[in-house]
């Protein structure tokens, strides 16, 4: 009722609408658009090819290595089960000057030795042809690394279209490689416990959106669902129940199931504060709050003046980064709050003896920098993204370290003059303050995210090159398995072509509805529980539905 | 990160924390609490019996038909798979004074012959008894009509706990029936399809939280998915697509379901306006738009100047009261734009024929009486609702019309107003503003739901009784398959508790979350989708979810 002059104005000013047969959805899907938008595509509807997904073949002609293994049975499952992905593509295709023959296989072609794990700049180049004037009937797809083989994978398969009889495929020359190296999302796992079903789901989608990095905010002050092998008490009276943990083996799990998705796992485990959720399992790990002369029972962040604290922060951190091969670990530093501080005796004498009585920001300091000379120690797997928390509050970094902005979501000048504030100094820094994507509010709100540009700066060219991309973030406070899928997608696709695709190809929301309707229709006939952003359909809402 | 601060304060407002062993969950879970809360209950945890679901029985004592029947073989069903459906039951129950034997059966006592269909006003009441003291060891169901039975064994079925080994009841002494007789839910399918499936979900779970109204709007606008077997080819050029549809037997299916939970189904054709899904199967039908002296190709609400339409209605409506068998159908009416009207030099023609040049709501008042009478003609199945759009018009209505108040659903003293306007003019009404669910916009905005009064207005005792309840609503825009049971449940639960329970033990939110985190444990762990409002667990985050 009350959307009707919403929706209305929307379309006055976005030109949306197109009328088609069969109701009036609000837009008419594009037909083999590809999500994100490739930096250089020539893809034609005029000469297509048809696809026979039971002979149809990947011909790996290059290197190979599990993870292309791996990758093209992947794609040959989704070929397979790509009937009436898309509601009118069949019309679309017929539009075209009809059939030039069948492919019966895409050449795979990958010119160096696969690496094991993706990593910060690693390179995702590919090019991809199909049916190109000069060789009209076949199709190919060459990278220079495995992680380029992976992502053009993706981009084939969105070419494919389905009628009710056949797939058929488009003619296309692409030459496709991102904008920002860094192209995260943040799921938190300690406030709602995810299974790890949905991880796995999520980073199936990650893949299908070509993000590169899964940043797992794995525990917080709500629960310890990480199973340490060195400290097994921190979950086994930190996690909301035995049950609710992500054992060795799923965490194993995880980081496999993303490697062969070319995404990188980065942890977070946040100190010294949002750590609640550590202290039954680490008596002594933190500060006791007093009221008067005695503690109240109550706990705040991480207690500073134990020396023992550091040879249990050493000890843990080297599991953690043993068990995860990321050369990065996020170590959080975000919020911390200094009242519990204040109210302990303990930690005033210990501020006394450092001469930084009533300091706090200092013994904030304190911490961090022996927690960073903890992790720098390491002879691998020594480099950390915080929160911008210390940066603001002038703590000394080392120049190494990246800084996640997530602060002012609603302000784009505030934010955008952190980022300048945070490079201007030299750090590298990635994005997040417009892309917290559990603040979802109504349908339409995903303009912003789209609008959002990490580049919005008046910063020099060195500064611009420290920003090496952005991370849409999922806080769980109202979000578990029951609808972490539809609450984050395909809002974070849009995320994922800001990140992905040419600046000059992102400035403007105009198409983007058109192209978001296509995908998202593709992502929920390949099983996803992906919501719609405009009123429209898709074939796939009776298909899986009923 | 943001909300620390945000949820810190709503635990300090509410005094909600208490911190248990595992975790720090916003709110340890109620036990055994009933949703809604029932009007008179004395349940304790003193005693228990244990049920063995393998041996337990219903046996009916009275009269039966059906609809007792199914019920009771749904709620078999549920006890059978009632394992850990709440996360600390069997802690709490051991804290009890221990086990008092064994109950093998309910005694399900209807005092009366069933009633085939839900209606309007239908006896509700139930008295159900658990381990008296007149009868320690027995439990009975007792009701004087069939809609009794059914909302009784849904709170006996909540009172059944489990833990690891056995299940266990508490013993009580009920005597319940709702506070208003309305208690509604609306579902758009046409801004998107929803399967039939997710139609029975969102059924299933009204029975478990009491609603009694499925309102189903049907058709919009943007489709028409109702398959008409006089005019059939509205649902062939109106729906998306031929597989979009609710055919006859799937309106059949829908009905018979509500009717064996005890819920009637109102259908919505709303009109004049939101019609131009009907234009293509109805040619004629629409008013076609102007510019200057020529048809614009657009089209507007339906054409009020030709008799012909109205004959359409006539058949259209009839077999639409025929098909649904509840006494009430809903007319719509709601946001008729004159715009058109006013560009149709054949309107103006006619306006001047009627001797109302220059007034629109002459005309729509024109249209809704003919269509009014149409429908009061009708031997039976003539009674219906409109939104609250024809009233504020100003609109002749017969009284026995029911106004659903709909508008300013951010300024509780304009609808109030409204709902003091409509009933001192001694209208029925229902009462919508405030629970738009679709508007969800953060986790805790829930406390808004249930914190709308209907009752809070200056009116006589006379103009109260006319409330006859009210209804959540739920439009499509961004809705379908994928998010609607999460984005709709638990958040319908508490318009459903303020619309069952006595008005004094919903006047404040206190210790609302405990019961709500038990109630939300209690859906997920039946199979339902329902989405967290607050950090927490519940057993079937995994059961369920890997």
């Amino acid at each position: 009722m009350i959307f009707a002059t919403f929706l209305l104005n929307l379309i006055l000013a976005t030109g949306w609408m197109r009328q088609v047969m069969g109701g009036f959805p609000m837009v008419t899907p594009t037909v083999g658009d590809i999500w994100p938008r490739p930096q250089f595509a020539d893809i034609s509807n005029a000469k297509h090819l048809v696809i026979h997904p039971d002979t149809f073949m990947f011909v790996v002609v290059g290197y190979t290595c599990d993870i292309v293994e791996e990758a093209t049975k992947r794609y040959m499952n989704i070929l397979s089960k790509s009937t009436s992905s898309q509601r009118e593509a069949g019309e679309a295709l017929e539009g075209g000057s009809g059939i030039h023959g069948v492919l019966g296989h895409l050449n795979v072609n990958l010119l160096a030795e696969c690496e094991d794990f993706p990593y910060q700049g690693m390179d995702e180049y590919y090019e991809l042809k199909v049916a190109t004037p000069d060789a009209p009937g076949e199709a190919s797809l060459t990278a220079y690394s495995v992680w380029g083989i992976v992502r053009g994978l993706e981009t084939f398969s969105q070419l494919v279209q389905s009628d009710s009889s056949s797939l058929k495929i488009m003619s296309a020359e692409i030459m496709d490689f991102p904008r920002f190296s860094y192209r995260g999302l943040m799921l938190d796992t300690s406030r709602h416990f995810l299974p790890r079903a949905k991880i796995q789901e999520t980073l199936d989608l990650m893949a299908m959106n070509k993000f590169n990095v899964f940043h797992w905010h794995i525990v917080d002050d709500q629960s310890f669902p990480y199973v340490s092998t060195a400290f097994p008490d921190l979950s086994l009276l930190g996690a909301y129940t035995p049950r609710h943990v992500y054992t060795v083996d799923d965490v194993a799990d995880v980081i496999e199931y993303a490697r062969l998705r070319g995404i990188r796992v980065v942890p977070e485990f946040d100190t010294p504060g949002h750590t609640r959720s550590w202290g039954p399992g680490q008596p002594c790990l933190l500060t006791e709050c007093y009221k008067g002369s005695d503690p109240d029972g109550t706990f705040g962040p991480i207690d500073p003046s134990h020396s023992a604290n550091y040879d249990f922060l050493d000890a843990f951190f080297w599991e953690v980064t043993s068990r995860f091969p990321d050369l990065y670990i996020h170590l959080g530093a975000d919020e911390v709050s200094f009242d519990c501080w204040k109210s302990n005796p303990h930690i005033s004498d210990f501020m006394e003896q450092l001469g930084i009585s009533g300091d706090y920001k200092k013994l904030e300091e304190y911490y961090i920098t022996k927690l960073f000379d903890i992790i720098q120690n390491y002879p691998t797997n020594n480099r950390y993204l915080v929160w911008q928390d210390v940066f603001d509050k002038g703590v000394s970094l080392p120049n190494s370290t990246v800084v996640q902005v997530w602060q002012d979501g609603d302000y784009p000048e505030d934010f955008m003059a952190e980022i300048d504030a945070v490079t201007s100094e030299g750090f590298f820094t990635i994005l997040s303050s417009c892309w917290y994507l559990n603040l979802d509010t109504f349908g339409s709100d995903w303009f912003d995210y789209y609008s959002c540009e990490p580049h919005d700066f008046e910063g020099s060219e060195a500064q611009k090159q420290l920003v090496l991309g952005g991370e849409a973030c999922v806080w769980t406070e109202y979000e578990d398995r029951t609808n972490l899928i539809p609450r984050t997608w395909p809002r974070a696709a849009l995320v994922a072509e800001k990140l992905w695709s040419a600046a000059s190809d992102t400035v403007s929301t105009e198409g983007v509805p058109s192209r978001l309707d296509e995908h998202r229709c593709r992502l929920l006939a390949r099983g996803y529980d992906v919501e719609p952003l405009l009123p429209s359909y898709c074939s796939a809402d009776i298909a899986l539905g009923e």
